[in-house]
């Protein structure tokens, strides 16, 4: 009498299947929110200096405003990386962001960046700065452009879309950046990486023949 | 005898856990799998006849192959529309791209393009083509870029990355498009186009004064 068909007491049935929602419920809530941000820009101008100052600073005496603008959230992502940020950039002459990625690199996170040869030359051009500051740079050697913009913090989270990371495109182009860490879409932008960072190793590169 | 605390017989208790698990498992199963694609490009050449052929046609005697590659999975995409396609594009000058476009409007897709002023009227721009072929076609007044590169396929699969729809990018570049069917990806991008729909309605126009 009082036992189950399973052989089990009905109270320890009941307890059961109680204990197995409980464990359900848990790992649902446990689970993390899936990262799905959009950014959009133009991004209005605005004071960055909190967010990139080294130290802390006295606060910055300058006229624009501290808001929470496209430009001020792509910041805070590329700054929470911890262990690594691994850059496809076609073209880089942001100052601010390439503070971002030094003040990275002085943090000891590891940096690298893949840009196009024919546009790291170009007036206002941040790679010499970040590589004389000791960031390993690489960049194609085709006729074709690398026309990537993307980076992957901490090889989790992607950041991608249609914004080169140049001023005029930050501030009057319509654009777009996606940031996201479903795994799906990281691991094959981080598989490309390796790709073109094993390709355009400078071991690889071939110079024209100079003649006597 | 042979009741359990809740008061039913331990066979129906049993029959109720087997219910819900089976319940469970049915909504897991039935869940459609999100979509996740990444391509890369630069994409080999491809014969895309069979794909882009308006009615069955003979096989298409070019050399090419008919291979599986980026351009065939980004036209594939486009062509799954049947209600709708909104487009971005800052540059336009690949014929098959075109080609899909406007076999979609012939189809009875509702087609809306916006793209930039300053590349529309370049060399090999399909705008005009697409614009007498009665799409829909707007673009901006300013003097930053219409540079997104993205397009929502029946508002519910958004397709977005670095490249613009042209045969030097296509073929020639390193480039990425993403293909999603994330709400929290695709709305963001919707609601940009309708903003971008509006904002660029020839009514809103302004011309310079012309002096007697």
């Amino acid at each position: 009498c009082g036992m189950s068909p399973a052989g089990l007491p009905p109270a320890s049935l009941l307890a059961l299947a109680a204990a197995a929602l409980a464990v359900a419920a848990v790992a649902a809530w446990r689970r993390p929110r899936p990262l799905r941000e959009v950014l959009f820009f133009p991004s209005p101008p605005c004071c960055l200096e909190a967010l990139l100052a080294e130290a802390p600073a006295r606060p910055c005496p300058c006229p624009l405003p501290r808001a929470d603008t496209s430009l001020s959230r792509l910041v805070r992502r590329l700054l929470s990386a911890r262990r690594s940020l691994d850059l496809c950039i076609f073209s880089f002459t942001c100052p601010q962001l390439a503070r971002a990625v030094h003040l990275l690199h002085r943090r000891g996170v590891r940096v690298r960046l893949v840009t196009d040869a024919q546009y790291m030359g170009l007036p206002g051009s941040q790679i010499g700065r970040l590589r004389r500051a000791g960031i390993q740079v690489r960049h194609d050697q085709h006729s074709g452009y690398m026309h990537h913009k993307f980076a992957v913090v901490d090889r989790r989270v992607l950041i991608t879309g249609s914004l080169n990371w140049t001023t005029q495109a930050i501030q009057s182009n319509r654009e777009n950046v996606l940031v996201v860490d479903d795994a799906a879409c990281v691991k094959p932008f981080l598989d490309e990486f390796e790709r073109i960072w094993e390709e355009y190793d400078p071991a690889n590169y071939s110079f024209p023949k100079v003649g006597h």
